[in-house]
């Protein structure tokens, strides 16, 4: 039994870390931490944990979280950075929710995120918490990035057909659908349900933030530059991502559908459907699964590949437990092994 | 370990069972018949069990189910009664989440359900599956009749004050909304999401068939005649029904919050919330409990109390396995703690 | 052709009236003004009016005003008070969509808006803009106080009976019903989609502000006390409002239906629905319609009322277009005749 | 003033064109077919209608269209080309808002519409009804085509290009997303709100009915094969279509912009956004406006191509008036400007 504390615990990947963590066997959350939100019970906040959570929001310092064995950062970016170093010097293991560790190369994260690094220097520890890619990386690890959302639903979908240098390239699309809780938990116009109700939109295509993030995970494994365009739009649901994926490849449908079968046959979160599936968000939603599927339609070159996941969970708490795990050496899929809600 | 079935695996209360039952540490699901589709995989219609469920369906006969301990109906109106004598004969339990035991007259149930009652006889035998109410009955029966969705609502709602003879009985109102999965895993034009998104409608305000069993229900408690009004409202969502319960009382409001609060002290499943709290049905969402709240609006004597489930958890499937639970002598929560999916 | 100013252009009223107004073939929109917008093109923001509105916003001064004839503000409270007197010495109508006005007793307005009312003398110049009430008074007056959304749905619902004094006023219950845009557009955690969507809640139960408006409009009528439950809640969907209203009266359901029937028989905006109907607020989406419908359930004295409206059109920008064409002696319909966007 | 029927009036382009040609000036819509609602008013079908349609479902007859100047054809592929000839023979115009004359080759038809083609010689009679490419021959026409929706969302984004024969036509990729309503107004599983609620999906990626019909559009204007991938999603809302298109081209976005502007600049119903937009479905939700963003993201090549419609209006009903106005000589936007419904 391990103790855990949680900063950052008012948005939604807190929140749903706690479902996951208050039912897993072997964690304790220990302390929950919220600097507006000090003073209050957890469960006034988020009544949905009633009878299973005593816990009182703490304002995040180091005391405070000095009794953990993990904490868990699930902050606005900016925040992990400046608290992992003294969290680390005491033995605490760290595991970042935010993006404050995914970039290796702090001028590059410095421009997308439009603030200096704190601690570049501790980049280079961290190991990107993608399990299908970076399994024995995580069990040693004590500094933990965790991939955002969509670079996990774009990088399990590709990753087969790159490591196969399978894929072409130079044209790589990823034309990819988030519910709006990927937005947060965040006083704003845009995301008021008034706005984005019945209504879908693209959004940032000029540049996402999580395009640095996927395009460094393709090129790690194709070991040269890859060329993603890479459209993130809002569709009017609470969870869910959809990743439609395009690229060119010789190999017939046949031959893809059984790379991706081999490539995942001893992962437990990623479920290769048959050849000719169409995955359905709700089919992942509340569980830690990705479901791919794939088409060669009209007999063309193009290769079309349907990757989804639930954005709170495979895509940022539930992924941030299976790290979690192999951190400690349980079982990987320990308190991940719940059935999607549907409908 | 003990054996289930599931009779009718194909409807929404259906898949939640089984939703319920593959985590459930004590049953094994071993059986699930559905006519349409049989032969077919479970998990090739309901993706959401890919890699937990191996079933395939049978057709509902009484050999298919020999082996069992116990048999779920998730069936319309009139398939149980067809079946449940042979099984019971055969010592099989019996849980029935469709009405077809619920009403005590079966002249009333024929009346409401538009068919005669194939085995009146058996109505007797038969509990009604409120652990609320009847826990005692539930664990001597073999045959459980589990209640509606909006009975338990506007049950677990009312009961306290009626038990303490504090409401005016002449004149109790009940203001339901549920979500759309209340209808059911039919292809009907009326539940089609162009026509149920984005409105807001009432519907068989001249007599729902769940007024009766509420009637029942609240009379059996009241030991005299009530007089209900009750208009069942569809609400544009998936799950979850919200009953907005009123009537006459000269109790206060502290005090009324004390009889619920005392009332409901030792039930794991119903969650009283602080006095003027507004339960949310999303923080009941998935999960097996029932929130509720009472008001006592500018001084007067209306008492309003909400009271919030899933109709397809507390309302259907979970309640259920609650009652399966208590007729094994299982713990009562097992296999029910999960945590409502928020957001 | 008449010259119309909107205040407060950036909210839902706000640019509902300007898709209103800007096909009304009395009317010219000529100034609308935002103070946070201020120099920007008004379909920079509203991209649905791009060609066919060239204004850009201005600050909100008496001399942006000026040349006006009419002056809509679809402001927060507080500020139409401020501004009314200027304009209406410039000989320029004011048209309040805020509460303003709406309360005869400052004393009362101050309790429920927790301000003090800036010119609590011009209230009685004010007339409450409900056309099915107040017709003569509107076409008289300069000043109007258009009534708010949930009380235009409950009042319509509940006048013809108390008109004839066939209702019980000591027990009248309106449980109703909003879609989110009620809420406003603001940045507010509550009214995000993930805080909102797939949920039901009611809210304000103690008392809503609309509480003392509604009661105002049946008292004035009743000529006596009445005693009103009002329970608002907040259904997933973006636009309509679904009033369903208890009371008990002899009347039996013919004498009822006939009554609202005459009633309402020469009003264009209030469609009373074939006995036994069940309205749904899709049917009036994007209309100036009240749908009504009526039923005595179960053969008891409880009569239910159901009335639904959309809540920015009858609710809100449509009733004041109505009150306009009354005050310029157009036709009442003018501008007015679109049809409910279904599905 | 001309006389217009509607065979297939129950669907849900069959109610929109109810909701714009009773509002069109120069129409006046005198027959309304139903087979299975014949007898049975309208307006009980669709309460939205009431007070402004007085009409009556008949059987769909030559007969009981004879008196029409125009026949609208909101039926299921393979009824209009059954009635087509005798209608043209009585000297009725004929609008087809179905697929059966919208493909030039009778084979092609056949094959992906799974039925012979009943009157393969009228197919070259047929103009297809895309006004912003036949503008000329739909004014000359008798027999109207009227495009998919999907297919007007697509062309519309990639024609200006393919026109100047900038795009490489060797990989376009259509990436689509639509509201459920194009699904129909059927009674099906799949598309219950409990279904596609709060999910998202794609369908038919292996090869979609209105795949043939954009080759075919795209082809005429690019006079050379096209290499088109074409999927299809299904989007928790009820109205709206947002076409993605990609494709590589050497023209700088301020080219492209250009093009796009200088295109459309005389058409009313195609909206070129500013360089760099994000359009919505809502802001064209209930118009018959056609919005398109044009971006190159990171430098690269890709051409990013955002066209968003209301599938319902331009995609369906809308273009049909619109190709109606052309064909009597009426103001193209006659009747069709309306402002869309926002939120």
């Amino acid at each position: 039994m391990i103790e855990a504390g949680i900063v950052g615990g008012t948005g939604y990947t807190g929140v749903e870390l706690l479902r996951i963590l208050t039912l897993h066997p072997q964690v304790n959350v220990t302390v929950v931490t919220s600097r507006a939100d000090e003073g209050k019970r957890v469960d006034a906040l988020y009544p949905s944990l009633r009878g299973v959570c005593n816990l009182t929001f703490v304002t995040p310092t180091v005391e405070n979280l000095a009794s953990c064995d993990v904490v868990f950062f699930a902050t606005p970016n900016g925040t992990a950075m400046l608290m992992a170093e003294q969290l680390l010097a005491k033995g605490i293991k760290v595991i970042d929710l935010s993006a404050d560790f995914r970039l290796q190369d702090p001028l590059q994260w410095q421009h997308w995120y439009g603030m200096e690094h704190a601690c570049p220097e501790m980049i280079k520890q961290a190991v990107y918490g993608l399990p299908e890619v970076n399994r024995a990386a995580i069990k040693a690890t004590r500094l933990l990035a965790c991939p955002g959302c969509y670079p996990t639903a774009v990088q399990l979908g590709f990753l087969p057909l790159i490591e196969q240098n399978a894929a072409d390239l130079s044209h790589l699309i990823a034309d990819v659908k988030s519910g709006v809780s990927g937005a947060g938990r965040k006083a704003e116009l845009a995301t008021l349900m008034s706005e984005t109700g019945e209504s879908f939109k693209a959004y940032a295509v000029a540049g996402h933030r999580h395009l640095p993030e996927i395009t460094q995970g393709l090129e790690a494994v194709a070991k040269q530059t890859v060329n993603l365009t890479f459209v993130p739009h809002l569709t009017p649901m609470i969870r869910g991502i959809h990743a439609t994926l395009y690229t060119q490849t010789s190999l017939d449908s046949d031959a893809v559908q059984h790379l991706y079968e081999q490539r995942y046959a001893h992962e437990s979160f990623v479920d290769v459907l048959p050849l000719g599936s169409m995955p359905d968000t709700r089919n992942v939603r509340g569980s830690n699964k990705c479901q791919i599927a794939l088409h060669k339609p009209q007999g063309g070159n193009t290769l079309v590949i349907l990757s989804v996941i639930d954005n709170l969970v495979k895509g940022a708490a539930g992924q941030a437990v299976q790290g979690m795990n192999l951190m400690f050496g349980f079982n990987e899929t320990l308190g991940l092994k719940t059935i999607a809600l549907y409908p």
